[in-house]
């Protein structure tokens, strides 16, 4: 029997790898994300293949693209100081929450919002960690364009066919503990259909949905962590996709949609 | 500049590979989940080392405990009938769904229920993709029991220190598409923590929690598959992580701390 002791190599060719880009530097307003993916590869002796995938943490993408708050230019609403007085929330974050939001859909027990861009998450996704003193990170204005910027100057670069993920860890209304998902996506469709495909019996299965960028964001997290690893980038080779019109931002349900509204 | 032009090579030390398990064989009711694993490890040459991860889709877990419904056993109830009738349901799928719930939580455009062992999701988990003929599949009556029993014979037989995930592909309230989750868990705590760890700029984190085990069952859908491709088994090879006493089914939340109820 084939010992493979290397924790490092893979145990078949069917098999996809994840992989830390290590190095990459603390990034701030005005600093080139793909520019700063491409000096980290450079410096790392990696070279990106056709299919390789690039999940990016969205704290970089919002840095650089100057969504960071001082607490200083922040001026607390009576509603913000209201939600905030009765759940104990900070009053920042709430007002900060409460002006990237569309539509408050709790204010109690938690603070959930739809984002102007529709995502449902807690807070509008702002978020004290990993900004600066008494800064506040808030989501990229456009995180499906964010992507499609970081997409094209990579494909330039490289010349490779490549899927650009931007995450985020968010919480769930049934399951206890965050998961990361994807906010923002290019050269990647957002879902992949397994309609017309057989099961083990031979049958067609009707159509199922997956959405493969959350699935692929999540994969990400063991090694971006959420702390001080400071792995804001993470490299998935293997994984078979498609691309095609769908993107994160397809993702979230529409009100309309949503059994739970 | 080195080219790494194996996809199979992973990228760097810090990297984690998941691999598919090849050639495991249809599972019927007795057959035993972990001999038919064991076996399919030793015709592949693969040898699982510590902390490897193996990713079960519960259909085999399912089938091998008996889990299987033919249609010709179930009598339909007049809720059942009824609820079918309203949203264009298979009436056999709602009488199977009924009867594995402890509460309906919506009928109206989609069955969801809150199983006995207190999931939530669409038909409390029953499936007719990859059941046998004019068959559904139900849920594991106890997935981290299950787990648990899988994860005794593996390390009895291999001396490793392993963790076992039991999945399926399931959809969410605010989210379209369906993903891999974790219905039943053993040897690997269902969430991590970060309590305590610092920030970019040496803050320390207020308390974050991460669901590991479902970041984990969704990373091995994309090698899964969810039809013909009949892989059942995946290995995850190179994550870091502990054992604790929280299992899958501390993961969905009670219906006292559900927001959405």
């Amino acid at each position: 029997m084939q010992i493979l002791e290397d924790r490092d190599k893979p145990l078949s060719k069917q098999s996809i790898s994840i992989m830390a880009l290590l190095g990459v530097p603390i990034i701030e307003h005005g600093d080139d994300v793909a520019d700063a993916i491409l000096k980290t590869l450079e410096t790392s002796n990696i070279q990106l293949l056709d299919d390789d995938l690039v999940i990016i943490a969205h704290t970089i993408v919002s840095k650089s693209e100057g969504r960071v708050v001082h607490v200083d230019e922040v001026l607390i609403s009576g509603r913000a100081r209201e939600i905030a007085d009765q759940n104990g929330f900070d009053p920042v974050q709430v007002e900060l929450a409460l002006r990237e939001s569309k539509e408050v859909i709790r204010s109690e027990g938690a603070l959930i919002t739809e984002t102007k861009t529709g995502i449902v998450c807690n807070f509008s996704g702002v978020d004290r960690s990993n900004a600066p003193e008494d800064s506040y990170v808030l989501l990229p204005e456009n995180p499906d364009r964010s992507a499609r910027n970081i997409l094209r100057k990579l494909t330039n670069a490289t010349g490779a066919r490549l899927g650009i993920i931007i995450t985020d860890t968010q919480g769930r209304p049934w399951r206890k503990g965050s998961v990361n998902l994807a906010i923002g996506s290019a050269g990647i469709n957002a879902f992949k259909r397994n309609r017309g495909k057989q099961d083990l019996y031979g049958r067609t299965l009707r159509s199922s949905t997956v959405c493969q960028v959350d699935e692929l964001a999540a994969s990400a997290e063991p090694l971006m962590g959420q702390a001080d690893e400071g792995v804001p980038i993470v490299i998935i080779r293997g994984y078979e996709y498609e691309d095609g019109s769908e993107r994160s931002s397809d993702v979230p349900r529409p009100k309309s949609e949503d059994l739970f509204r």
